[in-house]
């Protein structure tokens, strides 16, 4: 799987990005034996602290480190072989994050090597690496993708496949190991760690924090490598589809973002463009409102906005809501059984219709009024799209157009009531793709490289079971902290396929939080106003302002840029 | 309507977008009243000529002009009120047009004033407008989107229509109307010089060159505005997933780009971004293929990256494919017949198997076998998604899940005969929306902004009926050359709803043109390699091979830039 170098023919903007030399927090100048660990207290899980104490007997209660400077010329004294693995989905600014750990690596010792496993954790498994040469390197600086080593989802988790992975980097004399992933990635880099000191084996694990999901955060890492980007990418798309509305005012715009989990995007991408309607997954939640709430708010929003003579506007939805709607939940649960339990006595019923009176007969009354009320092509799709183990495919349900339809469908009966008298015409969109990949923004590519660096330097420290940590985001790069957070620290325990496992727990939309906070107070005024925001496309020449913006979540959760 | 003004609290981008002085063609530099008209030979129509001669004796035959550097101070004495109007779809540059009329109109004569038609057409035949002044004008230089005084896609066609829009021009003492549009729009407005000229009205019309589209164009009007930005916008997006693609090799990616008449956009996004299929309808037709011919194509690029261990790769389908491929043309006439003379028949069938059924025994027998293989959601659509005019809807038809559909089928059939061992999962886009109101590029800014301000020039010279032209795009915008090219001079005769209609020849993609011949010459390595490019986001600020690249369409078709 050779991968050409494209460091040649490459577009003009490519040409000149790789020429871009990222800002290193000062801290980390003058490289890894320039700085000291500072250890602070010992730290505890985000909750179920007994079990996971004792899942993880040799990496729990580690305490943060930070560092500071100060001579520490031991850890450039021996040469050692880093690898990197890149693990999930792809996020703008992966390059970048090897860059720093190669930098940061032969700043120490110029003999100091790095390894790529190829094809995400399933390289290491398999025994395909390839090494990062400072030469092949050149190319992929601050460009977007994963191509360099590529991707993969494999988890390493059954005793074996720890056993091989163990085997794997032993063989190679790898003595550092860093995993850069989202939540369950840096879960399994934890799961590692602990496994290599139970084996006595002295082998460095450190985790880099990635998601454009943006729901991998907390005190100590204050935003997740890609978020910046990705959401530059959606709010240029989307304040683009704003500025078309403005302009054709005839349509309505539904756009579906990326992030099943949680609706950071969503909002993030709100505050930058300022739709007409925002629907957060968690706000639904904790309100635990019905398809039908949703639908009817959507409706008052349309009906409110055609009695001003506007019959078109943007509304944003996170991939996710489905999940967040209870009853939606409790229904696609049901039917996870019932499609099971009754797999024959349906494979012998020719029409949908056939199927859907058979589902509903045996639904519990709230759930059967339900399905009866989705549109035929949702429930058809619920019924039939399934996955390898049965199951009901949500990710697959364009909830875009379910709004849409059922939308049309309270909306026809407002103008039957006399309350609606507008036009409705919708056109829907999904991003998501387009933003995983994109030249990384200044931020990304600054934070990205410093969080490989940083990596770099808990590594050679011997921080085993650490997330690098860069943190002060909001102030300018020179004057970022650096230093690694357990990876113990950010766990708890939930239930997945019936067995209690160690998960670093999610970062959902807080509505106390204020990113949501300042929407709340603000998006009256922008459902009934036209007050859209047009962010434009990422620059990476020009005044600071432009080139330099943060993400409103960080600027929200941290305070004011200084 | 108000329309708010948008200099504060726009996004720090904008900001700076507002402050970007164009730069004007050299000259133009000293203003309209230093220029003076040259006439060249006069001109023919493309097709048609008597037929045209006979419906234009006014303005039909007139020379193309130039403008060459001359004291010409008489066009400076009189104040005069000039109005612009913009017509169709957005395109990136439309407020730099009215920018350009403006301040060309104020240089020639501080006193002139500029006013503005709201919602298109539609704001001459309802007397609706404001006055656009330079105060109001600050917050619109270089943005996009078409907000400062709307489009809309009335046609001012009938007797009636036409002796009303005189009249409101007359009462408001209008002394030249600039319409900024496609083709269609540039036909009215030709049409509307005529109708002037014949009513003895001294009312000058000039017509502007827009559509991203980039089917209006000629040997003197080398681009139409837009098209360069829309084209880098899509590209940004194309470029994002095909390093996605080859990050996450899992996927192939159907990306349908807008563009119904032409298939200019996705061969210029090719250009840009070398994904590994492109579909010309250009070709599509020449070469007479069949819908199966195309699936059968796809499914060998499919097959043959799948032996070399590649499941993933991206495809380019023009919007308008399925009205160039010969046999879906037919059937979608026939079924427009079938379903308008079986009405009554098909309205008591209930299911959309009976209705296939009795469509297909209807159809002559290629056609029959056609629709047959047709997947059923497609079969279902041509069916019962029908125009208010009962007409089949072809841009609601999503062709890249209908070749999706059909290449899933076609590998299975490979499969089975053991010719193919892959893994095909595919993920499909639309992108056109998201281009139309684009921040304008460097190059879209400058050239509409000379585009508007060449028309001011045109409109003070008198010269009713012309086109305004800028051209030699090439060159750096100082060297550009200022003129304007009859609209007579574009037409044919085409039957339209029966009827024959003089209207400006749509320019397609030539198969012997250099932007095909070049993409020919390549799209066999681009299938199997993977030489995809990444542009990146548009530029305006940094060096000027990032920021003022033009087309590659432009590029192969008007030679290197100088």
């Amino acid at each position: 799987m050779a991968t050409k170098s494209n460091t040649s023919c490459c577009s003009p903007l490519q040409q000149h990005r790789c020429k871009y030399k990222p800002v290193l927090p000062d801290m980390l100048k003058k490289g890894p034996c320039a700085v000291k660990v500072k250890t602070g207290k010992a730290t505890q899980s985000v909750a179920d602290q007994a079990t996971v104490k004792k899942m993880f007997p040799n990496t729990y209660g580690m305490p943060e480190v930070t560092f500071m400077k100060g001579a520490n010329p031991a850890i450039g004294k021996k040469a050692v072989k880093a690898a990197v693995v890149l693990s999930g989905g792809q996020a703008p600014g992966g390059h970048n994050v090897i860059a720093g750990l190669l930098d940061g690596l032969k700043k120490a010792n110029p003999k100091n090597k790095l390894y790529g496993f190829l094809g995400g954790p399933s390289g290491i498994l398999e025994g395909k690496w390839k090494e990062i040469t400072p030469k092949l390197m050149e190319g992929y600086r601050n460009t977007g993708g994963f191509d360099l080593i590529q991707s993969g989802r494999t988890k390493i988790e059954t005793d074996e496949q720890l056993a091989t992975a163990l085997a794997t980097l032993k063989k190679n004399k790898v003595n550092a190991l860093i995993i850069v992933g989202g939540d369950d990635s840096n879960t399994n880099a934890g799961v590692l760690a602990e496994y290599f000191k139970q084996q006595g084996a002295d082998i460095c694990v450190i985790g880099v924090p990635k998601t454009i999901d943006g729901d991998l955060k907390n005190d100590k890492i204050e935003t997740s490598f890609g978020f910046d980007t990705a959401t530059k990418i959606y709010a240029e798309m989307v304040g683009n589809i704003c500025r078309d509305v403005n302009s054709a005012r005839k349509y309505w715009h539904f756009v579906r973002l990326m992030g099943r989990s949680a609706s950071h995007i969503t909002l993030e991408v709100a505050h930058k463009t300022h739709p007409n309607v925002t629907l957060v997954g968690e706000e639904v939640l904790a309100k635990k409102m019905t398809l039908k709430q949703i639908v009817d708010d959507l409706a008052s929003v349309v009906s409110a906005r055609a009695k001003e003579g506007k019959n078109f506007g943007v509304a944003l939805v996170p991939e996710g809501l489905i999940e967040f709607i209870p009853e939606m939940k409790a229904l696609i649960a049901e039917l996870n059984d019932l499609l099971a339990d009754h797999e024959a006595e349906l494979a012998k019923m020719n029409t949908v219709t056939e199927k859907k009176a058979f589902i509903i007969s045996k639904l519990p009354a709230k759930l059967a009024a339900l399905m009866k009320s989705l549109p035929e092509g949702i429930a058809a799709q619920l019924m039939l799209d399934r996955d390898p183990h049965g199951n009901v495919q949500v990710s697959l349900i364009e909830t875009e157009k379910l709004l849409v339809e059922m939308l049309r469908t309270r909306l026809a009966e407002l103008k039957k009531a006399g309350k609606y008298n507008g036009k409705f015409s919708a056109i829907m969109h999904f991003f998501g793709y387009e933003g995983r990949c994109g030249v990384p923004s200044t931020f990304d590519a600054n934070y990205t490289y410093a969080l490989g660096y940083n990596a770099a330097a808990l590594a050679l420290n011997g921080c085993s079971g650490y997330l690098s940590s860069v943190r002060k985001l909001t102030r300018k790069p020179q004057q970022w902290e650096c230093g690694g957070v357990p990876l113990t620290m950010m766990m708890n325990i939930e239930r997945r396929k019936g067995k209690e496992k160690p998960v670093i727990r999610k970062a959902l939309v807080e509505l106390n939080g204020e990113p949501f906070k300042q929407f709340a107070k603000v998006r009256q005024r922008w459902a009934m106003n036209d007050d859209y925001q047009f962010p434009g496309p990422i620059q990476y020449f020009g005044p600071a302002e432009v080139t330099d913006m943060i993400t409103f979540t960080l600027r929200f959760e941290r305070g004011a840029k200084k």
